[in-house]
């Protein structure tokens, strides 16, 4: 069976939202590679290849399966399995050692390494923003909430454990994220050690003001306003949920990563405004996803959007403009990326690819 | 109306918890300040009046009167009332803005002044540790944890706002708390640039850890697995609840106030004890006044321990060894501050007094 990836379907084209002139050389560039990746998109899904001088390079693949098992080591490492209290560490570890893609770990680790940086720098960050990732699906579970059974192809932390222990369990995940990145000995040695109190604490406050009231929570609490109302989200307001819900913490991950990393201020904001749009673009193609896939492929409870009648931008913009929208954030993101040295900038570009181009 | 306060109907003796020979000049010096103490309990409560010599020189009342302001207003200014999203900012107010004693802010900046530091130094930890404090207080209340209407007198955040709201409200202030005290303009100019950074590390440290599976956190879990079984909690648990539920913050506020004033390793070490003791103390007396005061004194559901079964000091120890423990605890925490400039401890030493004597 063939798969379905949400930018399959699109034509070739600069997408409306971006005015021509806008376009620089290195967007223009990228927009013909959609061709190329169009051709493709089966093997994309798998390898999520980049432009093609780079793509017989760099296996994505392999890629991220390393930096997977170097994160969930990480995770495992730390919250102790056997010591108590035994009902929140197990809770914890159910949480978040579920097997999700790490793609904002992936992130960070990618964005020390553009500005110069060893990835080992960034990895306790790393494991932070996959903690708080966790602390806000554990949370926007909950019965209150979105109320969802299912999480990562497996029952949700309150279905398994309970409503007290999962609000707890996110509790404790959030404040584990700070801890691990404050603490001295989640460092290698060979950190400067000058500079880097400076940088974990700057990297920190990036991290906190994704979550609160600049950012997830600020997206649930507006996603949850809008799903009690029977009018249509308009645009802003929509963009709005996803920019805070969801790109704010892929922001961060990436932010932090290159903060950790030793980057300057001007490739920090470069990778930030990278990180924006694919943030925009991750929750633009979960949208298309949503509508396009059964629970199974996702391994979570599809068509709930639909069913609860809730704004996606499938539903205000149509699936073909979705799509259209989420190639120029794509290339956007692509353009960002080009003062980099193109080595080192691979990964990001072929996680932009994937998160573009997935499948779940 | 005599007020009743939980040290009052003690005897003046050594707790039998605690050897003579550990006694030092210091902690029998402290034992026998108690006579003084039970003469004038009622004022007391107000002036939480230290030993004579001290006490004159120290208006206890007007020293928490201003520390409260000023944290209130660090907290005011924390929490934008005119910005989106304003359901959830509305609630973060309502939450942190209710009046507490702001106990924890007083101990961060007692501690930062007595080990030489300017309390400005410490004032986006004293709002961080209350924010924190606040948290813990919303996602208790909830209906899936203690279930509780009343707190500091006022509807509880979810009666008010809902509970997703409520469960929000506490991600919202724990991630605040962390950027509050990562921020460069949380802190006044005349910080030691050099050693800033590193200081503030490590006390991000400290408040991360006492939050998660090795404080706040902990406690409540075992704390609700208790309230379920119908055995007896033995004393040791009993410990283990109090000191992760309500000690580990205190202690975190003490300790964290004494980095960021720039203390020394063995001046953080003396009050970490100082604040382990104080922490014990405080729920020891909690446990007191929930048998022994009414709902409207509390501000909060009275003598819920006594109607939902709950182990209590007075249940395990009864009233009479209860006040002794906490006796004994006061004297540990003084003995802790005898190697301070005594006026400096001064609001350190009414702080831990005020503990013992307090009424709410």
């Amino acid at each position: 069976m063939a798969a379905f990836h949400p930018l399959a379907a699109s034509r070739v084209r600069i997408s409306p939202l971006l005015p021509a002139a806008a376009m620089g050389a290195g967007a223009a560039a990228a927009s013909a590679s959609y061709a190329h990746h169009r051709r493709r998109f089966c093997a994309i899904v798998a390898t999520a290849a980049a432009s093609p001088a780079v793509a017989t390079e760099f296996d994505f693949r392999a890629y991220m399966g390393e930096q997977a098992a170097a994160v969930n080591r990480a995770l495992d490492a730390s919250i102790p399995a056997d010591e108590p209290p035994a009902a929140l560490h197990e809770a914890m570890r159910y949480a978040l050692l579920a097997g999700g893609k790490r793609v904002r770990p992936a992130l960070c680790l990618a964005a020390c390494a553009v500005v110069g940086g060893r990835e080992a720098w960034a990895m306790p960050a790393a494991a932070a923003v996959e903690m708080v990732h966790t602390m806000s699906l554990v949370h926007d579970d909950l019965p209150c909430m979105d109320d969802d059974d299912l999480r990562r192809g497996k029952p949700t932390c309150h279905v398994v454990y309970g409503e007290p222990i999962a609000v707890l369990t996110g509790d404790a995940l959030l404040s584990l994220s700070f801890h691990h990145m404050a603490k001295v000995d989640s460092y290698p040695p060979d950190i400067d050690a000058d500079k880097h109190p400076a940088r974990v604490v700057r990297a920190i406050g990036e991290l906190a003001r994704c979550i609160g009231s600049e950012g997830l929570v600020a997206g649930q609490v507006v996603d949850l306003e809008m799903t009690g109302s029977t009018e249509t989200v308009p645009l802003d307001r929509l963009e709005y949920i996803h920019l805070h819900k969801t790109a704010a913490l892929l922001e961060a991950s990436v932010v932090i990563g290159a903060i950790l990393g030793g980057g300057s201020d001007e490739q920090i904001e470069r990778l930030r405004k990278y990180a924006r749009s694919i943030g925009l673009l991750f929750q633009v193609v979960d949208d298309i996803l949503d509508v396009t896939k059964s629970s199974e492929e996702l391994g979570k409870t599809a068509g709930k959007d639909l069913a609860s009648d809730k704004t996606t931008y499938p539903k205000l913009l149509g699936l073909e403009k979705s799509r259209e929208f989420a190639e120029k954030l794509l290339s956007d993101a692509r353009e960002q990326l080009s003062g980099f040295d193109q080595e080192k900038a691979a990964p990001l570009l072929h996680l932009a690819n994937y998160i573009a181009y997935r499948q779940n």
